[in-house]
C-alpha cells in the first residue's frame, strides 16, 4: 500500500463526505411536514408506483447482468482473453449505479409532497426542500461513483503491486467496470424514458386535448403514472446516465494517463490519480455551492434564480481555480497546459448550455418563432421546431470541436504531430477536460433532479386541490428548474462527447493489451508490409497503422456508415416504443372515461394503478430491442470488420449521435416552451387553436427530449464500452 | 487522335442518339392535342410561371458561376495551383446541366395538358404521353452528360497527348467539371425544393385545411404556384441532381481507373473509357426499355404497372448482362470481378428501392400503422412517422455497406490488404458499381419525371373541370408514378452514396497531383517521422499516412463532427426556409380570400401570379445561405484542418448525410401515403379528424421528402467536389 501517495486518501474521504451529506439532507427533508392527508395519500401512490417500477426494472436488468457476467467470466477464465477481475468490476459498476438510482428516487418521491407543503408557506421554503432533495441524488451519484473507483484502485493496486505495467493493467481493468454502469444506465434511460413519455403523452392526449381537463387533474387516470414517470425517467434515468459519464470520464482519463506517462513511473501514478483528485475536490466545491443556494423569507422568483445560478457558478469557477492548484501541487508535467485543458472543457460546457438556452427558451427568437408558427397550424409548428433543432446543432458541434482541439493542444504543448508523446498527452488532455466538466456534478445534478421534484410537487398540489396560490408557486419552482436545466444539459451532453472520445482512445489501449497478451501467449503478427509486428514495442500510432484505421480503408468507411445508422435506428426504435406505449395508455384512459361512470364529474376515482401497470409493462417490453442492439452492434462489427471497423463505427456513431442528440433535445425543449409561451397568454392563450397546435409540438417533443435524445448519450458511450470489454474477443478472432 | 480506340466513338454516338430520340419524343408529344381552351390557358399559366422561375434562378446561378469561374481562373493562372482547363470545364458542366433542366422542364410543361387530354380518351394514351415526355428529360440528361464527357476527353487528349501521366491529368481535370454540375444541381435542388414545398404547404394549409376545398381547386390562389413547383422542383431539380450523379460517377471512376492502372498504359486507357462505354451501352438499353412501355387500348391499372416495371427491369437486366460482355471485349484485367462489382451495385439499388417501397407504401404495415395512429391525433402520427423513418435507415445502410465491401472485393480479387494495387482496383470497383447503377438513367429518370407530369395533368384536369372520370384516370397515373418512383429513389440515393465515396477517393488523387506539382516547383515535404517525402514516388496509402488520416488524429475526429453537423445544419436551414416561405404563402392566400370578394364562390379569379411571384422570390432568397454553406464549409475546413480534416468532414458528412436523407425521404413518403390511405376511405376517410391528423403528417413530410432529404444527396457530393477543386489551394497552404 505504501506506493499509494497520501493525497490519494482524499478520494475515499470525499466520497464518504458526499454520502454523509446526502444522508444529512435526506434526514432533514424527512423531518419536514408532508401536508394534508390527501397529499400524503397521493405521494404514497406515486412512491409505490415508482418503487414497483424500479423493482421490476432491476429484475430484468439483473437477468441481463447475470448473463453478461457469465459471458465475461467465460472470456476471462475460459478463453483467457480478458482480465480475471472484469466480471466482478462489471457487477459492482452496475450495483452502485443501481443503488444511486434507488436512493435518488426514494428521496425524490418522499420530497414532492413536502415541497408542495413547503410551497404553502412560501416560495423559498419550497425551493430549499426540493433543491436539497435533488442534492441527495447529486451527492449519492458522485459519492458512490468515487467510492467504487477508490475501492477498486486499492484492491487492484494490492494485486498488481510491483508489476512493471501495473498501472496500465489496473486502469484498463477498472475501465471495464464502467461497462456495468453503462448497462445499468442504458436500461434506466431507455426504460425510464419510455415509461415517462408513454404516461405523459397518453395523459396529455386524452386529458388536455380530448377531455379538456388541466394537467395533473386527479380525474385523469394516467396522472399518477405521469408523476411516477418523472421520477423513473428524469430522476433515476438521468442519475444513471450521469453516473456513467462521471465514472467513464475519470476512468478513461486515468487509463489514458497510465499510457501517456508509462515511461515515467512517478509521473504515471500522478497522472492516474489526478482525475480522481479533481473529482474529489469537486465534491467539496459542490457542497459549498449547495449551501449557497438559500434565500430569505419572501424571496422573489428573481432571487431564487440568482440563488440557484450563484450555487452552480461559484462551484464552476472554484473548480477552475482549484484545478491549477491541484495539478501544480501534484507536480504533474505541464500542469499549466492541462489546467487550460480543463478550462476549455468547462467553457465549452457553459457555451453549450447558453446555446441550449438560446434555442429553447421563450425569451429568445427561435422559440418565439415556433409559437408564432402556431397561427398556421400544427404542421408549421412541427416544421419550424425540427428546423430550429437542426440549426441548433451548429454551436454545440463547433464548440465541442474547439474544446477537443484546445484541450488536446494545451495538454501536449501545441504539438500537432502525432508522435507517441504528443498524441498520448493530448488525448489525456481531452479526458481531463471531460473530468473538469463533470467535477461539480454534485451540484449540477442537484439542479437537474430538482426539476422533476418541483414538477411532482405541482402535481401533488393540483391533485390535492391546494388552490391557485400554491399551484402558482410550484409552477414558478418548476419554471426555475427549466432554466437551470439548460446549463445542466450543456454539461451532460458535452461531457458525454468528450468521454466517448476518451473511451475511443482507451479502446485502442485495450486492443494493445489484448494483443500483447496474445503475443506473449505465442501468437505472431505480420503487418501490411509483411514484416513481423511486435505489439510490446509498438506505439499507439503503430497500432493504428497496423490495423489500417484510416479513411481510405473500406472497413472504416462501412463502420462509419453503420455507426450513423445505429444512432438513427436506436432513436427510431425508442420513438416507436413511446408511440406504441402511449397508444395503449390512451386506449386505457378512454376506456376508463367510458366505463367508470362519474370520473369526469369528479364523483368516481379513476383506476390509477392500471395506468401505472401499463406504463411499467410497456417500458419493460419496449426497452429490450434497442438495448440489445446497442450491445450487439459493436460486437458484430468487431467480429466481422475488426478493429478498423469498430473505430469507424464508434466515430460515425459519436459524430452522428452527438449531433442527433442535440437536435432532438433542443427541438423538444423549444416546443415545450413555445407551448408554455402561449399558455402565458400569447398568440391567443390557453385553449385557443394556436395552443392546440403547440400542444401537438410539445407532445412530439416529449420523446425527442426525454427519451430518444438523452438515450443517445448512453448509446455513444455504451458502444465504446462494449468495444473495450470485447477487445480481447476481437483480437482472438484476428 | 489515333491513340483513341475506335470503340470510344460509341460514346459520342450514344449521346447523339439519346438527344435525337429526345427530340423525336418531344416532337411527337407536341403533335398531340392540348385540349379545351381552358386547359390550354392553365397549362400556359404554369409554363409561364415555371419558365419565369427558371430564368430568375439562372440569373442568380449565373452570378455564382461567374464569381467561381474567376476564382478558379485566379487559382489556375494566378496562383498556378490548378489545371488551366478547370475554369472552362467548370462552366460547361454548369451550362449543360442547366440546358438539361431547361429542356426537361419545357417538355414537362407542354406535356401536362396533353396528358390530361390524352386521359380523356383512355388511361393508356395518358400514360404514353406522360411517360414519353418524362423520357425526354431522361434522355437529355444522359445525352448531354455523355456529350460533355466525350468532347472534353477528345480535347484534353489532344492537349496532353504523349505526356507520361496524360490520362491521370485528363481525368482529374475532367472531374472538376463535375463541380459545375454540382453547383448547378445545388441551386436547382435547393431552390426548386423550397419553391415547390412553399407552394404546396401553403396551398394545402389554407385550401384543404381551412377553406375545405380540394387539392388543385381553381379557387385556390396558390394552386398554379403548386403546379409550377412540381416542375421546378421535381422535374428540373431532380434532373440536375441525377445529371450530377451520372457525370460524377463516370468521371470519378475514370479518374480512379487512371490511377489504378497507371503502370499499364494499354489497360489504363481501357479502364478510363470503360465507365463511359457502360454508360453509352446503357443509353441504347434504356431506349429498348422506353419502347417496351406501351399498352393496348383499354389497359387496366395493373397492365400499366406491369408495362412500366417491364421497361425498367428489362433495361436493368440487360445492362447487367451487357457489362460482362463490355468488360470482356474491352479486355479489362479481372473483367469478371468488375462485372460482379457492377452487379452488386445494381442489386443494392433494387434492394434499397424495395425497402423504400416497404416503408412508404400503404400496402405494408409501417405506413398502415401511421394511418392507424391518426386515431390518437396528429402528434402520434408525427411520432410514428419519424420513428418509422429512422428505423427505415437500417436496410439501406446495411445494403450499401455490403455493396461497398462487395464491389471493392470483387474488383480486387478479394484482397483485404491495402496494398497500392488492391486499394486502387478496389476503389475503381466501387466507382464502377455506381456507374452500373446509373447506366440506365435514361429510363429510370423517365419514370421519375413521369410522376410530376402526371401530377400536373391531374391539376390541369381539376382546374379545367374535366369531370370525375378524367380526374380518376389522372389520379391512377399519379399513383402509378409513386410506386415506380420508389425504385428510382433507391437508385438515386444508393448511387449518390457510392459516387460520393468514389469522389472521396478521387480527392486523394487530386491532393497527390497538387503535391507533385508543388514538389516539382521546388517545395519540400517532411513526413511525421522527419524524413523527406517524395510525392512522385508515393502510393495512395503513403499519402494517407503522410497526412495522418487516421481515427486517432483529432483533426479527423473534429472533421467528422463537423461533417455530421453540416448535414443537420443544411437540413435545418432548408426546413426553416420552407417554413418561412410557406408562411408568406399562407398569408397571401388568406389575404386574397379576404380581399377578393367571390373567390370561394368561384365568381372571381384569384391572383395566381402573385403567389407564383412569392414562391419565386422566397426560393431565390432562401437558397443563398444553405448553398453558400455547402461550398464554404469544406474550404474552411481544408484551410484550417488540412487534408486530414477534409477527409474527416467528407466521411462524417457522407455517413450522417446518407442516413439522414433516407430517414427524411422515407418519413415523408410514409406520411404522404398514410394520408392517401385515409382518403381512400380507411379510418374514417376524407374530412374526418383522422384525415386532418394525417394531413398534418403529410405537410410536415413535404419538405422532408422533397426539399431537405434530396438536397442532402447534393450536399454530400458537392462537399467532395469543392474539396477536389480546392485541393490545390489546401496544398498551397500546407
Amino acid at each position: 500500500m505504501n506506493n499509494i501517495p497520501s493525497v490519494f486518501w482524499l478520494i475515499p474521504i470525499a466520497s464518504v463526505v458526499a454520502l454523509g451529506m446526502a444522508w444529512y439532507f435526506f434526514r432533514s427533508m424527512m423531518k419536514e411536514e408532508e401536508g394534508t392527508e390527501r397529499m400524503i395519500e397521493i405521494a404514497a401512490h406515486v412512491r409505490k408506483g415508482a418503487m414497483a417500477y424500479l423493482k421490476q426494472q432491476y429484475k430484468v436488468v439483473g437477468i441481463v447482468f447475470a448473463v453478461l457476467a457469465i459471458v465475461f467470466a467465460f472470456m476471462a477464465y475460459g478463453l483467457k482473453v480478458q482480465n480475471p477481475w472484469v466480471p466482478f468490476a462489471f457487477l459492482t459498476g452496475g450495483l452502485f449505479s443501481g443503488l444511486a438510482g434507488f436512493f435518488g428516487m426514494k428521496t425524490a418521491t418522499y420530497a414532492s409532497a413536502r415541497t408542495a407543503n413547503g410551497a404553502r408557506s412560501g416560495l423559498d421554503k419550497g425551493l430549499r426542500i426540493a433543491f436539497r432533495s435533488g442534492a441527495v441524488m447529486g451527492l449519492v451519484v458522485v459519492g458512490l461513483g468515487l467510492l467504487d473507483i477508490a475501492i477498486w484502485f486499492i484492491v487492484l493496486n494490492e494485486v498488481y503491486a510491483g508489476e512493471k505495467t501495473a498501472l496500465i493493467t489496473i486502469t484498463t481493468t477498472m475501465l471495464t467496470f464502467g461497462m456495468g454502469a453503462s448497462t445499468q444506465a442504458l436500461f434506466a434511460r431507455v426504460g425510464g424514458g419510455i415509461y415517462t413519455k408513454a404516461a405523459d403523452v397518453g395523459a396529455d392526449l386524452v386529458g388536455k386535448v380530448e377531455a379538456n381537463i388541466p394537467e395533473d387533474d386527479p380525474r385523469n387516470p394516467a396522472t399518477i403514472a405521469d408523476n411516477v414517470g418523472d421520477n423513473v425517467g428524469d430522476v433515476a434515468g438521468m442519475g444513471a446516465d450521469l453516473y456513467e459519464s462521471y465514472c467513464g470520464s475519470i476512468l478513461s482519463t486515468a487509463a489514458l494517463g497510465a499510457t501517456a506517462f508509462a515511461m515515467n513511473g512517478d509521473m504515471q501514478l500522478k497522472a492516474v490519480i489526478a482525475p480522481m483528485i479533481i473529482a474529489a475536490i469537486g465534491i467539496f466545491l459542490s457542497l459549498i455551492g449547495i449551501f449557497l443556494v438559500r434565500t430569505k423569507e419572501g424571496a422573489t422568483m428573481k432571487d431564487l434564480l440568482r440563488s440557484l445560478g450563484l450555487g452552480t457558478n461559484v462551484s464552476a469557477v472554484l473548480i477552475a481555480i482549484a484545478t491549477f492548484a491541484i495539478l501544480y501541487l501534484l507536480g504533474i508535467e505541464n500542469w499549466l497546459g492541462l489546467s487550460f485543458s480543463v478550462i476549455s472543457g468547462l467553457v465549452a460546457g457553459v457555451i453549450i448550455g447558453q446555446a441550449t438556452e438560446y434555442y429553447t427558451s421563450q425569451s429568445y427568437k427561435p422559440t418565439q418563432k415556433i409559437a408564432e408558427a402556431s397561427q398556421t397550424g400544427p404542421a408549421t409548428v412541427i416544421i419550424k421546431g425540427i428546423g430550429t433543432g437542426m440549426i441548433s446543432t451548429m454551436v454545440p458541434v463547433v464548440t465541442i470541436s474547439f474544446a477537443i482541439m484546445l484541450s488536446y493542444l494545451c495538454a501536449n504543448g501545441f504539438d500537432m504531430s502525432l508522435s507517441a508523446k504528443s498524441l498520448s498527452t493530448g488525448l489525456y488532455g481531452i479526458g481531463i477536460a471531460a473530468v473538469g466538466m463533470l467535477s461539480t456534478l454534485g451540484i449540477t445534478l442537484a439542479t437537474d433532479a430538482y426539476g422533476p421534484i418541483a414538477d411532482n410537487a405541482g402535481g401533488n398540489a393540483e391533485m390535492s386541490g391546494l388552490g391557485e396560490a400554491v399551484r402558482e408557486r410550484t409552477d414558478a419552482l418548476d419554471a426555475l428548474g427549466n432554466t437551470t436545466a439548460a446549463t445542466g444539459k450543456g454539461f451532460a451532453i458535452g461531457s458525454a462527447a468528450l468521454t466517448a472520445l476518451a473511451l475511443l482512445a482507451s479502446y485502442i489501449e485495450e486492443i494493445k493489451i489484448a494483443m500483447v497478451r496474445a503475443f506473449e501467449g505465442g501468437k505472431q503478427y505480420i503487418d501490411a508490409a509483411g514484416n513481423a509486428f511486435d505489439p510490446t514495442q509498438a506505439s499507439t500510432i503503430d497500432f493504428i497503422n497496423f490495423f489500417e484505421v484510416n479513411l481510405i480503408n473500406p472497413k472504416v468507411l462501412v463502420g462509419a456508415f453503420l455507426g450513423a445508422m445505429a444512432a438513427f435506428l436506436f432513436c427510431g426504435l425508442t420513438m416507436g416504443a413511446v408511440g406504441r406505449a402511449a397508444e395503449s395508455m390512451v386506449q386505457e384512459v378512454r376506456r376508463q372515461f367510458r366505463e367508470i361512470k362519474g370520473i369526469l364529474e369528479g364523483k368516481a376515482t379513476p383506476d390509477y394503478g392500471r395506468c401505472v401497470e401499463i406504463s411499467t409493462r410497456s417500458a419493460q417490453r419496449e426497452m429490450i430491442i434497442p438495448s440489445f442492439l446497442a450491445i450487439v452492434i459493436p460486437i458484430v462489427v468487431g467480429l466481422v470488420l475488426g478493429v478498423a471497423g469498430v473505430l469507424g463505427l464508434l466515430t460515425g456513431g459519436l459524430a452522428a449521435g452527438f449531433t442527433l442528440a442535440v437536435f432532438m433535445s433542443n427541438s423538444g425543449g423549444a416546443w415545450d416552451n413555445a407551448k408554455k409561451m402561449i399558455e402565458e397568454g400569447n398568440f391567443g392563450g390557453k385553449g385557443s387553436e394556436n395552443h392546440k397546435a403547440t400542444v401537438v409540438g410539445d407532445t412530439v417533443g416529449d420523446p425527442f427530449k426525454d427519451t430518444s435524445g438523452p438515450s443517445l448519450n448512453i448509446l455513444i458511450k455504451l458502444m465504446s464500452m462494449v468495444s473495450i470489454v470485447m477487445a480481447g474477443l476481437t483480437i482472438a478472432f484476428l
